[in-house]
């Protein structure tokens, strides 16, 4: 596609677009093309090798839901419009699944009533639809999109511990098999889907819309939202702010004191408060006590927060955690400093614990005889936004690099003149001869060599054949790595070889 | 699951809730479990590598569309409630697809707009739903179910024409591939899809909803929509049936004179008359024409056919076939006896030539420079229902007997008494030196031989091991076939042999 929409900013989206991978159909819906699905494919293959490998067994639950399962575990009116919500014919509510804790809990329900069942895992491949409000990016923030959604069920705290953690290094050989060592696994807040301990895996790429905090020496990472740090002593006490919120349900007002360099973590304060906060507004004050006498807070319906970072500074009752890492905090682990990145989230894992066992009440029956309810690990991968990161992660200004595990084809052969019977014969050969041993990709279109190269950059297959009028007469073949710009003349059996090296070598 | 629903009256319906291979999630709405989900991924392969013989080009098209597509091709007003919409956050139409000839229709006007671009065929495997008012049967009638549908594009009339028949060859080889070679391809009504010509594919089967005229002798089938027949002449001239109906749309009433013993194909009717119709009733009549004095058809705005089985009997203008073929009748073909079976449709192909490019008017260059429209096929086939069309075909009463290309499992190990030290480690060995070779389930649960071999039965795997205290200590294998009684002891080599050869001999 050679018109690209000015909205798309993203390079991988550009890419998508331009290489023929993707179509829009509507804001945030799209239409995958062939290359796309191959790529798919491929990545879901070793996602589900990686879970098989885990005891996984592999289901597939609906993607339309009728509500009454959510209405049990009480989602149905707690999650908000991201829940696409409609009625079927009867007039039944029905919903679109964008995560499936709630069926899963369901086929425990009627397949692991004893503890003899316990542990096991499940998991899926399977289309979700999320209404976000902005979908953006192409395949980075979609509404309709694929995920890989497995979900551990566990007799004992310690037996889910030992379980998530061997998901979290699954998890990091996943991504190293698909060609992104780069992404890391970062301490996260479990947000709408509750439970303890939570870890994003994050892809560090200056395109994503999450931001990490990094330690440049040890290995801290961890989530904006729940990252910590020491502050820098360098500050003037002149310069305090009252922040002031309101509370989403209640409608009370939440006044947090901090310093005026630095800025109340949302996420922080919703979760001390439990419950979803709107900001205000904020002003610089000169002495807290003043500020509290004009406001006469006592006569109001008011909740009132110190931050940390006044310990030194303001004398108060007690101290919270609510400040944003800033760049150049320290960390609180090694004291080096601290720096924020841009990261893709790729992944997510979640200790559920007995949230929704004993939301909807499933519970199994124990060497006891007693109804006990079984902890929950859940454990996400977005694969339709893997083939964007890919591209963020490995491209060049031609188009997407694909790591040899995911790449479309394996080989693609440029027959340039196609119309020259040598040339034809060559590479139609090459084809047959190649396509044995690997996935192979002929270009056999009567276009000039200048497009034939430039479609071939935008495929990104990792090992290019070139068969022209000069080497068609020749036994050899003129091979050229995608990201490289030199090509070199082998023999086919030197040529195989090569190329069977760099796949299975 | 040994509670089976009373409405469960298919056996396919019984054995997949007894076997644990669905569980119902809501009405015509099921979660898969992994051995349907085994036998589906099978199902898609053979269907896959048929359809890339073809010359298919794989994508993937939405499930929740913009309704802008099916406004462009006029369906999202003509089509029922069959047709899920709903509007999303923004208050916008969508649906959710039952059939994609839009979105195809749309990536053919970006990616093919030059005659050098044709022909082409693309296809995909997806998730559809359909808001069905009785869903029912398990897995033969749901509201989300997985589809194969493809979609080709022609310059020419010839070039379709040939290319249906291609895919009409496709089909059988898949049938036969999947284990279903009893499915046989008949003539069938377009329905909603539009175009002229249109096959069947229907599995016959007395559990079937779908009504098959077939010819004793010779290769004359058609579905009861479109079958013609030859009537016999015993006939009785006093009886005349007058059916009355009612035009959906302009209130109209039509009146069908027909021969008493026979009834009117409402499809044959709603074909002629170009628009639905609603039965109000029938009166047996002694004369035409006193009939019509009666009701005084003049005054009324109506309409009258008479059908062709009272061509001898009654002089009338035209006559029209317009009677159901029934029991008894004679081809039309060979005048052989014709009998109506029941078949479950597993897939359909039709010939839509230009009717959805021209209704959303997209044209492609021709070598003239003309704009044209394209010519289009298409086809589906219902891979969730093939796994129940599976078990129709192929059960006995104690579950299905799975053909070996799509059995979820290639061998099945019962470990009798696995507690026993000599059982366990041969049966793990025997798992672990088999799985090099074949898909092996090991049952080593603490259960009782009884009811390990009924599991096995409702696994339907084709060859059995049976791993037990007597024979544990020997070198000899014991093996049954899932549809024989008798058990053969035969060493590992022989085994491996025998197995080798019933699966890719």
């Amino acid at each position: 596609m050679k018109d690209v929409p000015s909205d798309a900013s993203l390079i991988s989206h550009v890419l998508l677009l331009r290489g023929g991978y993707i179509k829009g159909v509507g804001s945030g819906i799209y239409s995958l093309l062939t290359p796309a699905i191959k790529i798919k494919r491929k990545i879901e293959n070793i996602i589900r090798d990686e879970m098989e490998k885990l005891g996984g067994q592999e289901i597939s639950m609906p993607v339309v839901l009728p509500s009454n399962l959510w209405e049990r575990s009480g989602r149905f009116n707690t999650v908000g419009k991201e829940l696409l919500r409609f009625k079927d014919r009867n007039e039944k509510d029905m919903i679109l699944s964008m995560t499936h804790e709630e069926p899963v809990v369901d086929l425990a329900e009627y397949f692991a009533k004893s503890y003899t069942d316990y542990p096991f895992m499940l998991y899926q491949i399977q289309t979700k639809f999320r209404d976000e409000p902005r979908a953006r990016g192409g395949l980075i923030r979609l509404r309709e999109f694929t995920m890989k959604d497995a979900y551990s069920f566990h007799l004992t705290e310690e037996d889910l511990d030992k379980y998530y953690l061997r998901v979290l290094e699954a998890y990091h050989r996943i991504f190293n098999r698909l060609g992104l060592p780069e992404v890391v696994s970062i301490k996260s807040d479990s947000g709408m889907m509750g439970g303890n301990i939570a870890h994003e895996f994050m892809l560090i790429s200056d395109s994503g819309e999450d931001s990490v905090v990094v330690c440049e020496s040890c290995d801290y990472k961890a989530n904006m939202e729940v990252a910590n740090s020491l502050l820098p002593d360098n500050f003037n006490n002149d310069s305090i702010k009252a922040c002031k919120y309101e509370q989403r349900d209640t409608k009370r007002v939440v006044i947090v004191f901090i310093r005026a360099d630095l800025c109340v973590n949302e996420t922080k304060l919703q979760k001390l408060l439990g419950r979803e906060v709107l900001e205000i507004g904020s002003d610089k004050i000169e002495n807290i006590n003043d500020f509290l006498n004009e406001e006469k807070m006592e006569e109001r319906d008011c909740e009132v927060f110190c931050d940390s970072s006044l310990k030194k500074l303001v004398k108060f009752n007690s101290y919270y955690d609510l400040y944003k890492v800033k760049d150049g905090h320290s960390c609180c682990i090694c004291e080096s400093k601290l720096s924020i990145k841009r990261g893709i989230e790729v992944g997510n894992i979640f200790k559920l614990g007995t949230k929704y066992t004993k939301a909807m009440n499933v519970t199994y029956k124990s060497k006891n005889n007693t109804l006990d309810y079984a902890l929950m690990g859940c454990y996400g991968i977005g694969i339709t936004r893997i083939i964007a990161s890919l591209i963020e992660a490995h491209h060049d200004e031609f188009g997407p690099i694909w790591p040899k595990s995911v790449s479309p084809w394996q080989l693609h052969i440029c027959a340039l003149d196609f119309e020259n019977e040598m040339v034809q014969s060559k590479s139609l050969n090459l084809y047959k001869v190649l396509s044995d041993k690997f996935d192979v990709i002929l270009d056999d279109r009567n276009l000039s060599a200048g497009v034939k190269f430039a479609d071939a950059d935008l495929l990104g297959v990792p090992i290019r054949i070139i068969v022209s009028k000069k080497n068609a007469g020749t036994d050899l073949l003129e091979i050229k790595f995608r990201n490289s710009s030199e090509s070199q003349n082998l023999r086919l059996d030197e040529s195989i070889d090569l190329i069977d090296r760099f796949y299975n070598g």
